[in-house]
């Protein structure tokens, strides 16, 4: 997003393109006139069409009847994204900013696989990356509310990087130890699935989450208990939240009826710590006048 | 609700309808006089017996034997919610209103599966539907209470119809993409169950809300491998909370890194509130002795 | 508790029961003195011996081995606790509020499924709610520290009674409601395994709480389609702390560079909405004295 | 890494160890010169190939075409940790602090399972414990935003110890309860999967941590009734969160249900806060002309 606004403000600012590309570039990029509203619409449908195309190939049924029509509505769609990804290209300023953007790399994702299902069949379905695509309405329809909330769980999941790191290396480490050591358990088991540790390993993945697939599953006591432990390890996880509310909910409890909404009387200052004695900002004794029930500076 | 309290109070004040449909009004929509009372207490106990004679007539073994008594009652009760129906549009004052509300929706659904259950056999069943009118037994016996939390809840969801709508927008996108993208990995796999993209997508939603049901699951290294990402993401979600809630932990812990480890260089108490001047268990300046990083009452 | 706290301090203070009973009280319900704690540890340990027993004897291959042993000691614990019952009943100020207590259905509980077991065998394994029992060493052993978490954990519970009918009332409806839609989908097909509304319904639960067992699947494109509507709805409500954490996040950013650290001049209440104007507490205006950033009263 | 820095300052102060000692430790134990990095980052490499080792040995495919490659790989890399583990004993100033720390024995963990494999091959594959060992990295490279992170998720577990011995309190007697209560139900039925009691306990863990492998499942409808409640319940401790959310959302909007509604009668702004004396939008009383409910501004 931000690096199509780069590329739009200057161009219109300077205006030394020609005008065809000026055009193109307002068509294509901006939503603000009725052929870029209209351009937009077309590409939205159009978006929307190909990855149900993509899908209903993918079903063998469909696919047995109907082959021919969604090869050639799959080619129409696909070879009108490559002149609108060259469109792009040749109508911003800086062509290598674009090819580059998330949208860009996104934009050449579109239609690779369909060139690519030439040669390797399998990789066409891959086009219904296209989906992808849909990112940019938000930004087309000026959907600035649903943005804004986008954006808001963008930068708290940026703020907490550091926590997802620390947990994904704590699941990591889970899932690898206790991988490990269900398939010490298991593994000669004649009936047991965990035929070897990466097989242990994701069926530990698997357990953590409390997805619970169940086509691996433990088939001994050990096994279970082991299982049972993992088990607890990820619904408590999902718990700390609630254990936190609940410490939470004792702190306001064990608060309300005590003395913290000491107010200084010099400063007003009415933000104080349990057992302040003296307020933080000036300095003040918190219990001057008689105070009785915490006093223990006055004789 | 509203639409119902839209349709009574006029009536009472302006009293123009005959005196029978007044009477009929207070029985079946308010429950302040004796018979409207009775009323809803029959409709209620009508309600849960009929949506049990229409769980029981799936059962097979129950319905070979009871037939003819589950169908009988099933009818009578079809019959009386009918009649409810079409009094309910009798006395009411903008029949329309109460056509298109909510529960007079809910109303005409509970009766047309059964007549249409004569023509299609199968859509007897959604009568079951008729559960639904309970919803009114909130408003009948005056829960407010309950009424209360559930308004809540829709006021919360409604605050935040735009963060659900990213949620929404969120799991598509992944669904469709990872659901894509496993169908290429898996789909060529004769063992595999991942048989188009469709029951790929379906299977990623499975994973991705962690219910994981199992009947679909990845069998190659690589796709097993993009499933433990996936899960990671659907349980990475739910732990959203979990992360803000450390966060705000840490917020009030360790507010910026450098500033608040102030220890009173006094009674050495080292718990001090973000832009505390002075100790707040012994009043001592904070900022004493050539403090550079935050002092501000020192010259 | 409480009740035995009832039953107990009246006791020592009016002591007009005979020594016996006191010395017997004393012992069965106290923990201060030193055959007190001598009989909780002993209870404590035949408790989960009991358990274990309960638990070994239902393993076939266990109890094909051991069957003599395991009813022996079955036997002999159950005679020492009926005989401690009998002496709790007889001990107590007001046997009828013992029995009637928690602890005391507790206790007669752990005790009637092995005599039952002598008529009706299954039975006898339901003494494994012996374990029950345990509760009260939070007690006895003065984990004051636990009962307490234990206890905010039930304050909350209690006073979100409200929220829990209508969270149960709307799990119920979904299910009953869903449940028989894709009975009427899925109903029909020779495969499926949907073969009555109770099932469906169970299926329902299975899946909106995400466990998904997946021994019960829909089998047609139509009834996987609603499955995943379920799946997400259930997924959707586990999520709805971090749509809430995620709203308080906006919460706090909007109101950060803004305006409401407002204090009002007169009466230094500083708890103020947003985009007030005067004092919620004494009238006062709050945009007097130059204020430039939110100054809309004065010219 | 407490214990690591009590081994290595008062080395560095008192500088008693020979100049060897002192050299080899600044090279395994820190990573402030040249040598001691190097050393990090080979150690670094030689876990993760290591612990990628005994993942590939367990693959049976894998190991019979490289088996002695791999072999010969594993001896190495344990030869060389073993090594390490010597010098570290060695070069510290306690060696039964290092020994008996947490990295001591995850250190020792990591080279005694190779050498059990000789005489029990099974066991060897628990030596991917090793991959504890990267904890390490976090302080070598100085990540301590990581680390932070980390420890604040310890002190949050630390403090909530009690609500954690609660809450495993509160699942084990859940689900002993009522996996002996399906056994009871089930184990008599000729389909049923629950032979044990220790086996309906393990069902009941899978259960209410919503994993559902199912693998074990019940098939009787009383079972099945049971089970739903399970769900329930393991769905509604997942909710506690959203509970405790859903109350703080009606503390702010409405505290106490009779008091404030308040609409100012001058400017009709009803958003006001408990207490309110004035609107704070025009300054007007809230108290005006006959409210019975909260005046005390007017006689």
């Amino acid at each position: 997003m931000n690096i199509e606004d780069d590329l739009m403000f200057p161009e219109m600012e300077k205006s030394k393109l020609s005008k065809r590309k000026e055009k193109i570039f307002e068509i294509i990029f901006e939503a603000d006139t009725f052929y870029g509203k209209l351009f937009d619409v077309v590409l939205l449908i159009l978006i929307l069409l190909s990855v149900a195309l993509v899908m209903l190939e993918s079903v063998a049924s469909i696919n047995a009847q109907y082959h021919q029509v969604l090869i050639i509505f799959e080619w129409i769609i696909t070879v009108f994204f490559t002149i609108e990804y060259m469109l792009r290209i040749y109508c911003v300023r800086k062509p290598l900013g674009y090819i580059f953007s998330f949208y860009g790399i996104v934009d050449l994702l579109s239609i690779v696989p369909t060139f690519l299902g030439i040669i390797y069949p399998a990789t066409k379905y891959l086009s219904s990356i296209r989906i992808l695509r849909l990112l940019r309405i938000f930004r087309i329809f000026r959907l600035t509310k649903f943005m804004r909330s986008g954006n808001l769980i963008l930068i708290a999941l940026r703020r907490s990087r550091s926590e997802i790191v620390v947990f994904l290396s704590f699941v990591t480490l889970i899932v690898v130890v206790i991988g490990s050591l269900i398939y010490v358990i298991e593994g000669g088991h004649p009936e047991s699935p965990m035929k070897s540790i990466p097989t242990s390993i994701y069926w530990a993945v698997v357990t953590v989450t409390t997805v619970g697939f169940g086509d691996i599953t433990p088939v001994t006591g050990m096994g279970r208990f082991l299982a049972s432990i993992l088990m607890l390890i990820g619904y408590g996880v999902i718990l700390v939240p609630t254990i936190i509310a609940t410490e939470t909910l004792r702190g306001t409890r064990l608060r309300e009826p005590g003395k913290n909404t000491q107010v200084c009387r010099h400063c007003y200052d009415d933000n104080h710590m349990d057992g302040s004695l003296f307020c933080k900002s000036c300095g003040y004794s918190l219990h001057r006048e008689g105070d009785t029930s915490g006093d223990m500076t006055q004789k």
